[in-house]
């Protein structure tokens, strides 16, 4: 860490100061320019509350070298993790896997008819909300339980894992026990309790990007589930809240190269949320594909105009089959298999 | 709710859908422009998927006419609501009510000297995080139970009612037995599943806007907590989310007046986490006044260079004491009550 | 143009509310529901302050029905737009068209140098810099004339065209005379003096996206050059104002279908400002085709770490020929020529 | 400044990266950390572009100790700068000056009768605009010189000096003749040749806030004119773009306080575009006093309803008088002369 003062500090304040690090186990070094002191730390400052010295009137800036986070980062990681799910392989630099499916589970016939013609078009993971984050109380706020075991009929059927979203730490133990991958909604991207209990679990976690959180702050949640003891994080790009008001969210697909350069967690690209605007899911699709997504989760539905939720985004079947045609012939051309 | 389509649009696609809005019990009305036809619904549309209507490829745009919200309107409840807490009216045109105290609990001689001084300062609710949302999973988490317990014995001294931060819908008996205002951060301004729960209380919220959160869908989380039978909902204003970096974050001042327009609901403003900088803190509490805000809620500790959390924004017993002052003398111009 | 008015608006005031618009030549049509009344006009509504309207304190809403633009819509001309500059057709659906070269021209050498390599490497048109917006007036601000004159040598030399950056009005003429394409930046892109001016060349203009610009208010920037008669404008993506910082901006490449959708018009993306990062213009540039643009504006020099202006977000040569061949390799999957 | 290597940078790379700024005459410092090595450079660094080091792959990242702005800077000019135009000095702590007028100047009555009414009312300086930034090519886009006439008839009849907009360097030299300060809208914040012409003159100049400029690059701006030998800068704020709809633009209260921290010169608020709502202008007049502002420039109509431009946030008269009476009582309060 670094800490800028102002020449005027007097000695004796900055005495005390050294004296705290010094206290503390680190190392220092002390530069005197012209309009300014800088001090070098050395030492693990992962755990120093670096705002705090702001308080002082003598510091005037503070920088961080290291990065706050560790197990997700690629510095001490240089390798690509990958997530083995049922055939797939997420982060693997030769798999694109594909995650389809309805925005929510709401009938037998409905989740069987998608999860079947999915399969077909080629996805390797069924999606399907069975507890639904909704912005109303007055909107359908999903089948619940009923909704897990309809996703494991279809599960049962076509033998795709399947994904789904948790809202509660107290859902944790039944998530684990009937789904192939956790999902985190971007809502709750820094409910830190529920990361604590995903933690704990060894279940791989889908975790998406929250509306207005950072690369940074979105590798420190991922942090949490995996300082808990759980590596098995699938991170999800799925829009940033910006004042660009035609899509409903603003797809960051320059997140992608961040995070691999950032971390070896697998990142993924969901192109149905972002814009919330089913006609443009094909040309963001493949956009993440070329900006080197290890895959993508998208909404599809059998009938989108009488879906209970997020119809507007939703692709139908064929639009899907058609989006699997073309992202297959561009994955070969990338050398991944899909 | 209005529905521009195509002038294009087949006859038939008209009338069927036409059709399938009577079978829901709307009223239609139908304008033909030159560019466009304009279907005017009239009926109740709080519970219709409006998004959805955009998936038909004639339908070019779609304008909701009511609010989705109704037990926070103010056109449904055009009185102030007044929300009653120790001696403190919050919500009430004639008073002005400041919550004060420590980011976290730390200590027991540091909550009681802070709970002390605050008072004598002129507080009238006291605050302490127990239970602390952290960016990371290093930083210190709070005391939890015991900083509740801590909380409690502060109360007991001062007379001052308590406010914190809940984190997990399985704490609400927990604080709904132990609190005087339980808080929503944040982060947790979506949790719906919390909500929920504390919709089922009849304890005073303290519902804070979320980083990026519009007005309306702060007023939708009300709505929620609302829905399930708790009317007792604060507003609390602290910060969007924006490109600006030299404050932490943008304190919305504008949302003061927003709210008090669209909605009948007490609205505070939290100058301390909004900035990140104590320095600030006084000349936004002065505007928060002016502005029209029911209330504050201030961060102060009695030795901000050691606090565990947050100490940069926060200001010490002297610094509070002085901005007491001001305010207090500001009240009176203004005709409020401290 | 739909108006929404509470149901209490007073019949008189209604009836002058709807005098006024009988005589400004609309049709009006009038739906009473039980918590509003909704006016639909008819007629062209292009020139009609809709904001005013909301001072009537009877008027609840607004919605305007048609687009603001014209000349630049899809609606009232459906095919492609494609600008020729050189051999290139930009805006062609069977084209990609990248332009190159450094951010500033520097020397006669240093242009020449980077001109030839791109030339060979596939590059269709030149760019660089004369005259340069920076933040800070202690910054180098370009060669002015003296960089005109180089770029004009780097086409006799190359025979590529060149697009070059214009800040002033009164420099118009001389571009006119000297340049192939006039680039308008982003800072500029509501300057609306220097719009108006282009509007009366037929040079292709060049219109940078606006920072915090909307989709909308991009389209009526290039509305105010093709009004004022030049109808040749290539819209470009170059990166929004966001709150993420790891990138200088976000990318917005759902932009590109957008404008595709609303407008006939060619857009490029420029990945180099955008994320101001040289290590990820390949993978943006990637997904720049395969989102849909019609071609891109990249930045090259031919010794970045010595470059006078944003030497960060530079290619140098060979990084610059590998990403063409990337690039050329992908447009024969999307059959494109480059 | 301050340089973050790797560690594993090769001796030979540190070695010639030493050299090249001992070259540049700086002095250097090297610590050695366990992860990195951080160099300290003095010197001044004002003209070095930090981000080309970033090229360097061994270099992690990149800290300016110093403020790119010095004229602007209170570092170097610790007194408040004021600003003397007619009766008013802006900047002066006993003193909160308003400026008042229509949007645009529509005709002579109108100007007259603006200009009279807010004069009794209180106004110090009178505002209007000749020359208007419109979005739209088709709307009402000024008088032009025929406003600037009207303007001037109307200082005659009030004795109130005037304050327009500017659009063109090539206008400099009519404003400087004929009016008392020279507005630069929001759209030209960064219209560097719009800037430097500015520097020429002695004219105050009020600069405002870009819609999505950062506090410092607002400073660079007013850099620019003061560089040019123009120290008459007036900074004012006037709301920046975010993802809330509800207001036009977020009125950034706190940039007031940073603005007075960081420079020397008068900062301003506008209550009137940012949040485009008429009825919000007296609540944010009023916290913009609260929160130190040096004053305000507000839009008055004698007739909202019929303003050629920007009605919906324009007050009447009578609005204006009563928001000056408010502001009279609490200039008062805070010991300021209006």
């Amino acid at each position: 860490m670094v800490i800028v003062t102002k020449t005027t500090i007097p000695q004796s304040h900055l005495d005390s100061m050294i004296e705290e690090f010094k206290t503390k186990g680190f190392e220092l070094n002390i530069i005197r320019g012209k309009d300014s002191i800088v001090i070098g730390l050395i030492g693990d400052t992962h755990a120093l509350d670096a705002d705090r010295l702001l308080l002082n009137p003598d510091v005037e800036r503070i920088m961080r070298v290291q990065e706050p986070f560790k197990k997700a980062s690629r510095k001490f990681h240089p390798m690509n993790t990958s997530i083995k799910v049922g055939n797939a392989s997420i982060g693997d630099e030769k798999s694109f896997v594909v995650m389809a499916g309805p925005c929510s589970v709401e009938s037998k016939e409905q989740i069987l008819t998608v999860a079947k013609s999915v399969k077909e078009s080629g996805a390797a993971i069924l999606r399907g909300g069975a507890y639904k984050p909704r912005t109303s109380p007055y909107s359908f706020q999903g089948l619940e339980l009923e909704g897990l075991e309809l996703l494991k009929e279809a599960r049962r059927e076509t033998g795709l894992p399947i994904v789904t979203e948790i809202m509660s730490p107290h859902l944790v133990e039944i998530f684990e026990n009937n789904v192939d991958i956790i999902q985190v909604g971007a809502r709750n991207m820094q409910n830190f309790d529920l990361l604590k209990e995903l933690g704990k679990t060894t279940k791989p976690i889908l975790l998406k990007r929250g509306l207005s959180s950072t690369i940074e702050e979105w590798l420190m949640s991922a942090e949490y589930i995996m300082a808990g003891g759980n590596p098995n994080v699938i991170l999800c790009e799925r829009g940033i809240r910006t004042f660009e008001t035609y899509t409903r969210n603003t797809l960051d697909l320059s997140a992608i190269p961040a995070v691999k350069k950032l971390s070896h967690l697998p990142v993924v690209v969901d192109p149905s949320h972002s814009a919330g605007i089913n006609w443009m899911v094909e040309s963001l699709s493949l956009a993440a594909m070329a900006v080197g997504a290890d895959g993508l989760i998208v909404e599809v539905h059998n009938d989108p105009k009488s879906a209970l939720c997020d119809g507007a985004q939703s692709l139908d079947l064929d639009q899907y089959a058609n989006l699997m045609k073309k992202l297959g012939a561009m994955s070969t051309h990338f050398g991944k298999q899909m």
